[in-house]
């Protein structure tokens, strides 16, 4: 789809970590002024020093005040807290609100809470770094990846173009969908692969009480699978608070499906288990090399 | 530990994939005379117009029955009908055998049906690479890994001192372990996380009939915990068949920290949940942190 390109008067940026930071980087030269609004000291200082803001402060009715669009890059349950509590009274008729949270359907139901004449879409990019903070904060974190935009009851035709614009500018490819369409996704893709992950490190830290040479052996397939269990635990609590049904359900299909092939191997069926594990091989092979033509 | 520098006369590789093309290379200028054995005629050619190779053959007695040292370098039950069958008969009094299956209960029990005056070592080095095959072979696959020995009722002292000069040579790093142990441990290093990876990946494709942006949208996080689904499936299930009793127990830890868990978000109760969380973060930073240092 073509777009008009994106700009902003005023934008203000709300969390600057790794996401805010690298929103500013990406908007630099598409918004005459950016604000950032952070608690955190050390991160308002970066993103001044290293201009990415033109203005920082820890003051959100300062921060957003003035704004002609404002992105919210915080934790999920922040942004739903500052959306049924705040921010609406202190916005401007006719600002656009983004969010960028993980989980949508909250933030969206949530978005019903700001004035009539405000404008607001729920976003999901799907990128991140291992490591957040704004000092990892990189121009191109969201170029050619996902950005998954979820209507609310604020999102007029011209607020979703605007969106539109926006995550255009940043290099990603906008998907529309509705938020429960969204979140259902996320339970598989993200947040049930993030609890294999803590509780196969869960198990094996049990196990390796007994004998550290677990800790010795593991390698490459461990450290692969194992990678998730690292994530910041206040993000994938709220992620995984907002989303429970979605991520319950799945876990539930899981069981079923690890209790099938555990029957097999059990029974010494060989044939069947590998009749089994082959098309599952096959798929991730397919999704895999799909997926880095993609990038 | 020092030794003496392992040297063979005649080395025999059976099974020309990549760990045994990636020995062969490793072990070059250490044998006087290398032969190949393998039933694909395209892996011998590889190795031979490589040089990988002396001698290439599909015969297992013409290719071991001269030699002094002699590696196994095949799936596991390969190598176990071998030990049981055949190779036995074929081979030289004083004439070493190591074997380099991934699982090793099974292997050092079959070594008992070698003749007396014929050594033999269980070996497991914790070393690959996502794609096989020879032509992925690899003089360093071995260096710094861990190379696990097992005992068998055919090591003696002096078999043993060989066994080490021979992981030495690689510039893997011995641990010697009894066969049961050695096989525990990997249950849950490697073979647990591939059931749950393979889970994982068919409840998501199983999800992804109804709606295919589960594919569009699964990124980093999918990609790493769902690696291992990509694993031959021959080489796994003879792994799994091998190593059934273990695997199964550790699935039972592992439901049993999954109930944990989903017991605290399905409650609400996001503080124990956090709680629980953070040690298992930690615990897999800390292994991480370890395992990029060693390499």
């Amino acid at each position: 789809m073509m777009s008009a390109g994106f700009r902003a008067r005023h934008l203000a940026i709300v969390g600057m970590g790794l996401m805010g930071g690298s929103l500013a980087l990406a908007l630099r030269d598409h918004a005459d002024h950016i604000t950032g609004v952070d608690h955190d000291q050390r991160a308002r200082r970066f993103a001044l020093e290293r201009g990415l803001v033109d203005c920082a402060t820890d003051d959100l009715y300062a921060g957003v005040n003035r704004a002609d669009v404002v992105v919210l890059a915080a934790p999920v349950r922040v942004i739903v807290e500052m959306l049924k509590m705040r921010i609406g009274s202190y916005l401007r008729s006719n600002t656009l609100v983004i969010d960028i949270g993980s989980t949508k359907q909250d933030i969206v139901d949530a978005m019903a809470n700001l004035p009539i004449g405000v404008h607001a879409v729920g976003g999901h990019p799907m990128t991140g770094k291992e490591n957040g903070g704004i000092e990892e904060s990189d121009v191109s974190l969201y170029r050619d990846r996902p950005f998954v935009l979820c209507p609310s009851r604020r999102t007029t035709p011209a607020a979703k173009l605007h969106a539109l614009a926006f995550v255009e500018t940043l290099g990603a490819l906008p998907i529309e969908m509705a938020a429960q369409r969204h979140d259902q996704i996320v339970a598989g893709i993200s947040h049930l692969p993030y609890l294999l992950s803590a509780t196969l490190m869960a198990t094996i830290a049990n196990e390796a009480e007994r004998d550290k040479a677990y800790w010795e052996l593991a390698a490459g397939g461990f450290r692969d699978t194992s990678r998730l269990a690292a994530s910041n635990v206040t993000m994938m609590g709220d992620i995984l608070s907002t989303n429970t049904q979605a991520v319950a359900t799945l876990l539930a299909q899981f069981r079923m499906q690890l209790a099938m092939l555990e029957t097999l191997l059990i029974a010494g069926d060989d044939q069947r288990l590998g009749e089994s594990l082959e098309p599952i091989r096959q798929a991730r092979k397919e999704w895999a090399r799909n997926y880095e033509n993609r990038r």
